[in-house]
């Protein structure tokens, strides 16, 4: 018999890759943080022995969710205001509140916040825009969760750099400090086309080209500023982009709800990756990603809460879920956007979108042992007739019992193992008597 | 000091009436199932005692939600079939399965199965349409929730009845038999207008006018619903219910995707409810409601879920964001349907729409304790700026502690309390063992 770490029996095994598929009574054997082998439970008992043995026998196993697009810090911000256009949102509530506010120690606390949030829910990684990354990047650290990490590019100054120059150099040490990191990457973040000019990204550009970084980027959300482009450039944004070398298969497409014919096969053409925030479009009323159309193109599309102030969770259950549903409602057709395909979707397709699929996004031997535990025994999932399908369509977060990162056990049973949910609700409950007190 | 049955202290109580209120720390007392008193917690404390006495004081209290629009017992389909086109998941899967397994043990352990699901997240009345009408009721009085039961009228024969004459006969001996009953009413469930053909409509619409029962119909689901009676008969649908006096206050239109500018004015001026079902809507591909501009109009909208099988849950909490979220989105209008508007259409409008308002849909003086309790002290609701937000917004139904239902105490901290939860699984595991083997 074979030592391993840890030896999960469960009722279902789905492992997203191959697709579409489900593994009744299997067993996963985690191994110095990888997966060391998917096999059937009766074999399992015989060949390995694990350190930790765990019975999961109502449940599912998945890949851990990745998030593909969120503002971590923004937790911190969750209802603060809502229901407003958006323009008033951003310019009298959002941006002043972040004005006032924003500071290594929000950014700290704020990620720590969503971080709790997001495993608790399934998540075992985000792809993070906003500002003071190193602290970002420092409290994944010590939650040890997964995350890709954006070395944010805006034009205007704020309280993390001044000038397009600063941003980068900036970004640039924060990427050569997480450069061997086995669980953190960094991604350059330029903001958005209308909040970036071109000096600063033909130099990002020449960077992300050099060192290989992927492009993650706030692109066409929105008809306001797509039009806007139109009348003051006389070209809409992704043209934009791509004249400026910037459709590749490194660039993250945020929202993207503004799409041509033309564009969506311009995408597809350069490999570009889509990621889809439904909730968000929806709240702020920016419009409806074509997702299907994208798909059907060949598009990588993935998944995001983007920030809890326009969301207001950063539930990837509930986003994979209004996904799979607004996908067949856009397209007009109810085999749109199946299950297992939303799955992949809010799994290995964010991976693939991060570069890091190698690693993990689906539950393979030899990838990272990146793994999510569902409860599919309870009235709200029964009765029970297609585990992806009730996964999708029927579960709930609070499902989640367990959830591992390079094996570790981050979430034993729905308590946080990494971080101290008392301690974060305490500091929760200080930054809204401080905020609220400003607003 | 006066003696009460409840005394339930809370940190807030929305009350639904007035709107877009929150009272912090207060109490609500409950005598002989209604509600007695709402007042500051101090106060209550020094006027009244409790036979039973709760503090919930990290909760909020909220009147119980109002499923407006479902199929109870098709929760034994949760998940049977999905991803399909319309046509073909009706005559290949749904309709099939219900030839083949809808009997009255079906729908009284369905409804069962339903309700247990329902209360666990805070609903406490559901309007329900499907066969055997008469287990579904008694399955409601024995569980002691509230109900509005549809007399299903269809043209074509069921194993409920044979003829239109048999389906109104059979549905007006329930309504005499729960004519009386404190918590279940009946209402006409004529299926949908391409399914039930005017004699008969015209003849419940007599019985409806002279019992003065409400009519609770699928109306304007589809597109192709609404082509189909272009073509074959001239009109669209809602003209011809309007020829037949069926546009009317007692009229629950459910789904309503296909509205004119004039059919929006229509039914304003004859005060008829539209039952809005995003979920099922999206899911089926049926389109978009327009319920900003149907609620500018004046027109009451009401909240449903449709059944398990095109949702796939009965999740109120889930299907209140997601109307506020989605009518946003197709108003194009970032303040349409906010938050305060989508917890009074998941309940009050539900009374409304149900002629049950003077009784419940709000937290009032009088009005039966249909009450909810909300957790809102976890990670997932932190920080809290506005509790109503938080509750459309970022609040899952599992947040659900207790409810009450006419002043009994149906859900006591997650424990369903007229419902046997184990009895419950292991016959929806009976249902789907026999259930699968025929699919």
């Amino acid at each position: 018999m074979e030592q391993v770490d840890t030896l999960i029996h469960a009722r279902w095994l789905i492992p997203v890759e191959p697709d579409n598929t489900v593994l009744e009574h299997h067993s996963l054997a985690i191994k110095n943080g990888r997966i060391q082998a998917i096999l059937a439970t009766d074999e399992a008992r015989r060949r390995y022995q694990g350190t930790v043995e765990l019975d999961l026998d109502e449940h599912a196993l998945i890949p851990g969710l990745i998030n593909a697009h969120t503002h971590a810090a923004m937790s911190l911000f969750r209802g603060l205001a809502d229901d407003l256009p958006l323009m008033e949102w951003l310019n009298n509530h959002i941006w002043p509140a972040e004005g006032a506010w924003v500071s290594p120690e929000f950014v700290h606390d704020g990620t720590q916040l969503a971080m709790a949030e997001m495993l608790r829910g399934g998540t075992t990684c985000f792809n993070d825009m906003y500002f003071f990354p190193d602290e970002t990047a420092r409290a994944v650290d010590a939650a040890q969760m997964r995350a890709a990490v954006g070395m944010i590019l805006i034009d205007f100054p704020t309280a993390w750099a001044s000038n397009a120059q600063e941003y980068i150099d900036k970004g640039l040490a924060l990427h050569d400090h997480y450069k061997a990191h086995p669980l953190i990457n960094t991604l350059f973040a330029p903001h958005a086309p209308y909040t970036v000019s071109d000096g600063p990204l033909e130099h990002m550009r020449m960077l992300a080209d050099q060192l290989n970084i992927a492009v993650h980027m706030h692109v066409h959300e929105t008809a306001f500023e797509v039009r806007e482009a139109e009348n003051k450039l006389g070209e809409r944004p992704l043209a934009r982009l791509e004249k400026l070398g910037l459709l590749t298969p490194q660039l993250l497409a945020v929202h993207m709800t503004q799409l041509s014919d033309d564009e969506i096969a311009a995408c597809a053409r350069a490999g570009v990756s889509v990621i889809h925030c439904p909730e968000s479009n929806l709240k702020l009323a920016s419009g409806f990603c074509p997702v299907h159309q994208l798909m059907s193109a060949g598009v990588n599309v993935a998944l995001g809460t983007d920030g809890a102030a326009s969301n207001n969770d950063l539930d990837m259950f509930s986003e994979m879920r209004t996904a799979a549903l607004l996908a067949k409602a856009v397209a007009g057709d109810a085999s749109a956007l199946p299950a297992a395909a939303a799955l992949r979707m809010a799994t290995l397709n964010g991976a693939k979108a991060l570069c890091i699929d190698d690693d993990t996004g689906s539950l393979q031997p030899g990838k990272s042992a990146d793994i999510t535990a569902v409860r599919l025994g309870d009235i709200e999932t029964q009765p029970l007739y297609h585990p992806i399908s009730q996964l999708v369509y029927a579960t709930g977060r609070d499902k989640v019992s367990d959830v591992w990162v390079a094996g570790r056990h981050l979430l034993k049973q729905r308590a946080l193992t990494s971080l101290n949910e008392t301690e974060l609700k305490a500091k929760a409950a200080a930054w809204q008597q401080k905020i609220r007190k400003y607003d």
